[in-house]
């Protein structure tokens, strides 16, 4: 497999994969963690060159590569709170994906969740802030939450959010398990097994932290739901 | 200390401690597991000859430990749902603690914490059947759980329900996680990791599967709470 | 919460919920783990006789139990391998699931989650035995996941397949762990580590074993896919 | 819910839970973990616009967000040991909470408990250094554990001393494991289940170092105790 | 290596070290855990018809192999409680190891070590009952643990024990944790941790119910003490 | 054993073993963590003059001791990648292994094998970037996995590499798990997992990280193959 | 994949592969657990007849499945120790495996580990009884060690053996940790951690108790190792 | 438990026990993980005033407690490589403690044991540098294992130097696990649960890294050793 496979371009550093979304449907992805500010750079670049015509993400990026970006590349979009960038326009969005998050410590993996679910193709609807120790914020928001085609259900600590939200609809949903808390929380695994065990049927799990794997997984469901 | 000691009771296969009750105010308690049923008899005779006056617990009984107690003991109360059996009056009720079940399979545990409040002189309020998947019957209960001096909530699987529970009321509120569930459940460790990892404040976790301990930590919050 | 509650039918040792049709879309459902035979024969008679137009599902029976249902209930459709049985007619099949499974060992999970697919809604696509140990297997079955609205893939010992297929097509996939395996398997922990950190995005994860889990997502996902 | 909810406060960064006292009769607190000193100083000075009339306390604070507290609200008392902070009047106090520290490393979190109880409107009495390798000490305070309505007792390594006031006095129990040690200590697990598995019976566990979540349960059992 | 090896004795199933003495200076011991009741009688037949004038130790034996051992070896002792036996004579004690054991539940753990330390050659003194939660019955035979040369304390549950003793008095120390316990008692591996994590210094430690192990230590470290 | 043994080298820091060569055949090598790089210097000067007629490997080097090594070794070898150097002149190969790893992220460990084979005496076949999300790349080499005496699998996440690998080809293959990925695969422990439970037969794994490992069994294996 | 598949054969229960050995070199294996003993007899017998020249070895088969294939192939080696069956001629040795065994509990893993080599065209050398307690009896034999193309050593409990051997010899060397031990062995990760962990270079594992996966391994290089 | 106890030193930040040596024999302890240099230079003080006869000594000092003690205290002696320092003199040593480590890696921990052992009144012998990996240099010494009175041995990795050891001698042996390892040693636990799992009986194991404990049970074993 030569650098002169059309399918690939090699960056000396990093071989790119030009052809995912002929495979899957999917946008090209940057995954940041180990990578320096102009490595990230030098890809989001390499792989817009190729498809000017759809957008490209960038996610786990440190301040500094978001900075970068936010330079080398001023016509790149930039989500702080996701710690994400795109470059290239959001495709139209077909389905919606509601994002649930339980805390305000839980709103980065919410944000990747979200941007990941915009470049992919579906619309989203952010609802924050409605933890299971104040049920009447979620319950105020049960239409949304019937409204959408998936659901991306986001909490740390005891990961009880997902058990709640999964009884109040048949909604397809994802469950997010974050690293918030402390203690025997072990670094979200507690979350992470609660989700793994929910009493409310059809609940599925992603790895600690993984909003981009949820956002993936519900824009696909989403993109492919009838219109209603 | 020789079998002379006042304060114990030697059996042979075990040396019984009569004055419990003196040192904290609750009752004697047998626990069976690993004992003969006759070994179990003959704790509760012992017990019992000394205090007549007030009932002795046994705890995790076997099924032929309970039937062996029902013939040799008729006067016992058995207690088949709790694994447990009672020899002696109840004690008059001060205060209430309200047990609350996710699941019919918490049941066992669940009856254990209410007979174990029952023996340690406050009165049970049981509320069954109220896992978090179904949150409209839990709210059809608000007021009882408001009327109880302390909550016992029991639940397996993604230990869920204290955090609902805990975010509805300021009352003092213990959680046993139950050994109920497969596979990632890992024999009730996620239902206790959720529980100690609750958003909702001042919740306090048992052993998993210890509706006993629970029980004795409600009925001594119940008994010291001032009527109202 | 009285026993005239219309929505919930008191048959002494469980309390049933009669309108999670209603609420979810999904049928009843029976979890058969820890009943008796009769306890089992008596939920689903109960539920059958409230909706005779559709198919209620009893999972987890014990050999027993499927013998007990057998007899008692001669309408009733018994699957052995998935240890399931279903009572009265399957809907009318709307969307497609492909449940694959790697190996032999693997079945009676993927037919649970097949059975499930059924009775929630969708048409199911069994492909077995395609270990990644042996590729040719897999590439040569293609495109029929393609064709599917959603995967299932269970997978046991180093959970390597939903990976591998996940690498093949974007139609979104759930993966389901089994506890096939010895020594450092950890009774299926293994695999479950590996789905989690699958490298290949958009794939979701329920508990070991829970070929029930996966199909009501699956099935949701495939319900409400547009007809291509 | 938009930001018109009177229940809440909207800060851009956080949405402030303005009626937790009305639902549970507990103050407001900050959990400062995660938040920059300006955050944690905005929401102080939020919430106490709300409530002059009651205390509202800051939890996990840093030393810089210690600092900006005591800068930028000088009528906020400071609790350096506890890494906390109080902003207007403590309430007065009803029954007692005894809190138990086993070693001079387990202070922070025996302060952090202690502030929590004050401010949950129950009075405190400190027992330190009372580690079961010298107890000696632990005998000499027998009447004060007795005097108390409710106890706290914290302790890191292997964390026997509840086990040993349990056995001591029958006055409701909460445990706090601390992350105080190393190797097996596994930052507090070892302390956490030695305490879940405690021979004395009627002993209740939270999550490891969280001194808050014990004081708020003990200060709730101490309030509604009956006057001695 | 031949069956003519000397220091060997080949009995077609097992391979019978016949120096262990002249190396380490300690009896031959038979290990029954997977061995058939006719293979224990085998082996401890062997050892004894080469050395009849010190005795063997056979531990971890089924009642089946305790039965055999007492018909076929009638002049064997056997210990049902230690689940063990010896045949020969038992060495006069040099040196003193007290066994201190927290519950009866202990006590066949506690009774293994015991054996271990008359066959190794030290005097016993068995403390028993003396758990924590009863401090009084402990501090009563402190005169008793400062006599010893050597302290083996045998605890389950909460592990708890070895800190208190070792508190009290500086002679040296094997801790050893007991399957004793459930739920989060990890089938001991709570207690070991708890006593890997002592707060007492010089505590050393032994694997779960590894009562055969703490004997030999301690029986070693009597053997050399100088008298008192 | 004095500093006089000529076996080893007595640098005051550390003794080095001057004769592994001639126990098995391998070179020495110096393990770099938790060493300055003056004393990684040293210890490759000393074993440098005792032989040489071959090449010395240092591993797991810092940043500073790389740059050390290359100040004050100029004849020394630098590998960034690596992370390691060599000094003195690498063998005439005997045999090849090939190198396979699944990510970029995965190439420090793979370079590390790399080098460790070609310093054991076989040649190094590296095939990169053909992770099993994309399998088209790894058929390709099909030829080149066949062609190796032994084959490395490096890969982080998942682990399911070596599986597929495995079940392409019947050439003695090593897996080394790496620390890529996040949340639940907690350091490599997933990877690990995995490997060791790989269902391709004949597969073997190292510790986590660990290409110095696979490289050192690799080249022995490929030394002794028969040329064909 | 229709049962026409040449490369396969469908027994209803079971599709057999039939061309591993074109693809690997190797020879047809049946995994004995959760099979039936007829289906064993069944596999055996289809495998049997396509490849008469050659051996097929069945694996982990209870004593039922042995007697079911002792009476109805009788023309199967029955190995009991090993848990295995063979059917059909063994192929022409090339190359030497010392199978190196810990202590007699490890005996039916490196009787597996034996019979997979022969079957699978090596040479097969036991060293039994050679535990790193009684280090004389391995270093009488570190010729035969020396003589290998591979070893295998077999221990459980710590798991010292394989760094003991790997010390002595150069030679390749696949460790297999056992499930021999208790309490904190869990099960055999004690002895399996302790071989990963080994300071010996170039050891490679295998999953605990996976004596074929190792002969496996070690047959391979044993294979194609040259004559000396 | 006021200040004016003679039995305590109340220094503000700390309560100093002045009498442990009354009741265990043992010198007084200042354990500096945690600590600030002065408050580390204070405790020391203070406890030097009250006994300028006997030693006092401080372990896990920082490089800057180290700096300060040597400051402000000249006539401390300082051990860097221990991380510890000593005030006063020396007990002249009774009994012989050998102190064995594997590898340089493990100098601190086997320094802080043996500077332990001295502290608390015993000789030291130290041997280094005997791994198992290199088993000629372990058998060179054989004669001072046996002339000592009890051991210490230290090791990280897989942890199997003290069961190489234990098959060589009798005299009794405590076992320190080292955080020495990378990847699956799990930070010491991997070399713990080996050496708890010890084929070589009378092995007895403290905390990981934990030296001081070690030095503190050997001390007390080789004290009361009778003169040979």
């Amino acid at each position: 497999m030569s650098s002169q496979d059309p399918r690939t371009a090699d960056l000396g550093f990093a071989r790119v994969d030009l052809e995912r979304a002929a495979r899957t449907g999917d946008p090209e992805v940057v995954y940041g963690a180990g990578k320096t500010p102009d490595q990230v750079v030098a890809i989001l670049r390499t792989l817009h060159d190729r498809h000017h015509e759809r957008a490209v993400l960038a996610t786990r990026l440190t301040p500094d590569a978001l900075d970068a970006v936010g330079r080398a590349l001023p016509e790149a979009a930039i989500d702080p709170m996701a710690r994400a960038a795109t470059l290239g326009p959001l495709p139209t969005p077909t389905g919606t994906v509601a994002v649930v998050a339980a805390g305000t410590s839980d709103a980065p993996v919410a944000a990747e969740a979200a941007l990941t679910v915009a470049v992919h193709g579906a619309a989203v609807d952010r609802i924050d802030d409605v933890g299971v120790a104040g049920l009447h914020r979620l319950l105020a928001v049960r239409d949304r939450l019937e409204a959408a085609d998936c659901l991306v259900v986001v909490a740390g600590m005891e990961g009880a959010l997902p058990s709640v939200v999964g009884g109040l609809t048949g909604v397809p949903l994802v469950a997010v398990p974050t690293s918030v808390g402390y203690g025997a929380s072990l670094g979200g695994v507690a979350a992470l097994l609660a989700m793994l065990n929910s009493c409310a049927p059809g609940i599925t799990v992603v790895n600690i932290d993984n909003g981009y794997g949820a956002g993936v997984h519900a824009a696909r469901v989403a993109r492919r739901a009838a219109p209603r």
